[in-house]
């Protein structure tokens, strides 16, 4: 057979024992903390009908996504998010489920894009919504699960920048801009990355005739009340009520930053959006959403009298947040692997067989190593695992019913019953 | 937008918030088994080469293989099972892996089969590995994790089938029949489920001669020792030393059943081989796998002087094991969800948002009704999703600074502080 390279595609990603380990301390905390407030695990299937998934994220969406027909003809395509699947499921099942529903899904995404730093083909969305009411309680208690979330993480100083696309409709509606204006809108949610210049160019491009009217309604002011108070002609009680909710939830006020220009590309948002970034270095966004009220009109939906198909939900940065805990040095104690390995001596195989058996009894993760080999080949073994402690039976233990254990790190060994290692190894 | 049907495909499945706790209950208790043993979890890309794929399971593999060209013009495929990404791993990285290299890797593949009961086309495999050392301990060991596993998920009486595929070679040798015959495996593997009649017929289109001799020789004895001493003539140690290493490790030998007929269908086993069945019932092949000593090889590595690319590995057939413990009941306690739906009651919001921090701040799994609903309907929410209580702050309630807590499968309501309810829920 002709041998082939052993490549994966750019954009993919092999994770290591080691990175598995880090990646699944993470994903543990993350998913007790949506599952203490109610948020139980949908898993929604990769392989997917090319329709379920295309003309859902605009034409750049489509683009962007992996679909292709498969040998029974049928067109089908991978996850771009996780919004739509849910969705889709919601959709499926509406008259079954408990509503409202809450729910949360792990599980990897792909784009067809241009592979970059920070910007894989494959990666982990990390997404929790809450589908069939309108209170803005949905907003307050998903600040309170972001905040949980961020805090147990350790990630030290996060600001939950909020916007109301309605607020959003109205302003532009006064300077003359239709509703449905999804270009302005993507333009101006680069203000806070390219300053007001060439956002107001790009608007007057869109021909809004006072753009730079605009941009200074949309610039911040010095406190959030002043800010606040620039759009006392418009309705921006939404916003005020997000953070009262939150408030009795017990999120603080100054968690939140109310950011006129916060806009969040996508299309489908019609009310509050959230943006969650790190105020202690420029580490981007670490959580985005808001609420949609058309999502699911995607799909049919045959709503019962009184109810809504409105959701909230955000989707954390994964990854992003990964690459944060990495830098701030918030994972470096989680390690892959055993406790101890078992050394052979040649002709000793059972003894060390029958301390290996002792360990396991204990719980003690452990190995045995797999030949009686050279016993440095054994200890590099161990090293290269960073496992702690080897644990060996030599001809003078096997003969003194003893066994000894040594300490990779400081290189102490000492010398006890197998009885006092499994203690030692607790 | 034109409305889309909410469907997935045939062949996949959504799993719905109960059915993901039940799965996250039993992958929880495998992997903690695996990592007890010292395997760490490994994770490699869905989205792959076509030719780091393609080519390693014969036809039939290749065109039950989703491929197809991406928008780049590459050729992708979505992974067939787990040991190839796994040796594709193994050969990238093989000079910074500890040798040997254990990894246990829990991931979904895809078949594009034709769906039936059982036989999905997006599944879950779970594998464990070593690679890197010839040793049979590994046999012995995966025995050993064969058995904590399945023992540990209550799974009652099960065998590992054991045999070898070099006493096979062997044997079909003196029958001259060439080392290399796949096809002759294959249909020798079907004895125990079609019965020596068709098998013959087969091997006699095949050109055996002595099919029914052939037959006879492997078909089992009455007792283990009677079927080994029918294979006398030739060299049956592999089998007998990986049984007495089993032991060494704490696995009782009655756990073995030496079949000479089985022969697993991949081309890719040289050494001993296992399959695991339910001896309590008809649930079919629980977990299986062999020794493989040429997967690497169909990738290019490097080996250094005195390494071996030998490898063993057995994958767990996940979703057989989940119907398994559900078909005994075992699954009926793992569910989902909070513990406590803190009811509103109209004007008393704030009330209940400062029950609903009290059991946050507990640590207690709750949710809090997100409108001020009847209470017949919030009740009806919290049995819909099978939470045992309701947490309810009425007017008198709020008078008298007490709640009421309502336990949902007795009917019983009781008044009491807050402080007394996050005990009573504890």
């Amino acid at each position: 057979m002709k041998k082939i390279e052993p490549t994966i595609l750019k954009g993919t990603r092999d994770f290591t024992p080691q990175e598995v380990a880090r990646r699944s301390f993470v994903m543990r905390k993350i998913r007790a903390i949506f599952e203490k407030f109610g948020y139980a695990e949908l898993e929604t299937p990769i392989l997917s009908p090319a329709e379920t998934i295309l003309g859902k994220y605009g034409e750049e969406g489509d683009r962007l996504t992996y679909s292709w027909t498969d040998a029974g003809e049928r067109q089908v395509a991978l996850p771009y998010d996780l919004t739509v699947p849910f969705a889709r499921y919601a959709a499926a099942n509406w008259r079954e489920l408990p509503m409202p529903f809450k729910r949360y899904q792990i599980q990897r995404v792909w784009r067809a894009e241009k592979p970059q730093k920070g910007r894989l083909r494959e990666f982990y969305q990390c997404d929790i919504d809450v589908i069939g009411t309108k209170s803005l309680r949905v907003e307050a208690e998903i600040a309170r699960v972001i905040v949980d979330v961020l805090t147990e993480l350790g990630i030290p100083d996060f600001k939950i920048k909020i916007n109301s696309r309605r607020l959003m409709n109205q302003v532009l509606a006064k300077f003359g801009i239709g509703e449905n204006s999804a270009e302005v809108i993507r333009a101006i949610d680069k203000l806070d990355k390219t300053g007001p210049a060439p956002v107001a160019e790009e608007l007057r491009r869109l021909g809004v005739e006072e753009a730079d009217k605009l941009m200074i309604l949309l610039s911040p002011a010095e406190t959030q009340a002043k800010t606040l108070a620039k759009f006392g002609a418009f309705d921006t009680s939404e916003i005020t009520e997000t953070i009262k909710l939150a408030k009795e939830l017990g999120v603080d006020e100054d968690y939140f930053e109310f950011d006129p220009s916060l806009a969040r590309g996508l299309d489908y948002y019609t009310g509050i959006i959230f943006e969650v970034v790190s105020t202690a270095a420029d580490f981007g966004t670490l959580c985005a959403g808001g609420r949609y009220d058309n999502l699911t009109e995607l799909f049919e939906v045959n709503l019962q009298e009184g109810q809504t198909a409105s959701g909230m939900g955000v989707a954390f940065g994964f990854e992003r947040i990964l690459l944060v805990l990495e830098e701030l040095g918030l994972l470096k104690d989680v390690k892959a692997g055993a406790k101890a390995v078992v050394a052979q001596f040649p002709g000793l195989e059972k003894e060390a067989a029958a301390v290996y058996r002792e360990l396991l009894a204990a719980g003690i993760p452990a190995e045995i190593y797999f030949e009686p080999a050279k016993l440095d080949k054994q200890l590099k073994y161990a090293d290269k695992k960073e496992i702690p402690f080897v644990c060996l039976v030599g001809p003078e233990e096997s003969k003194t019913g003893m066994v000894t254990l040594k300490n990779l790190e400081t290189g102490e060994e000492r010398k006890m019953t197998s009885a006092e290692a499994v203690e030692a190894l607790k």
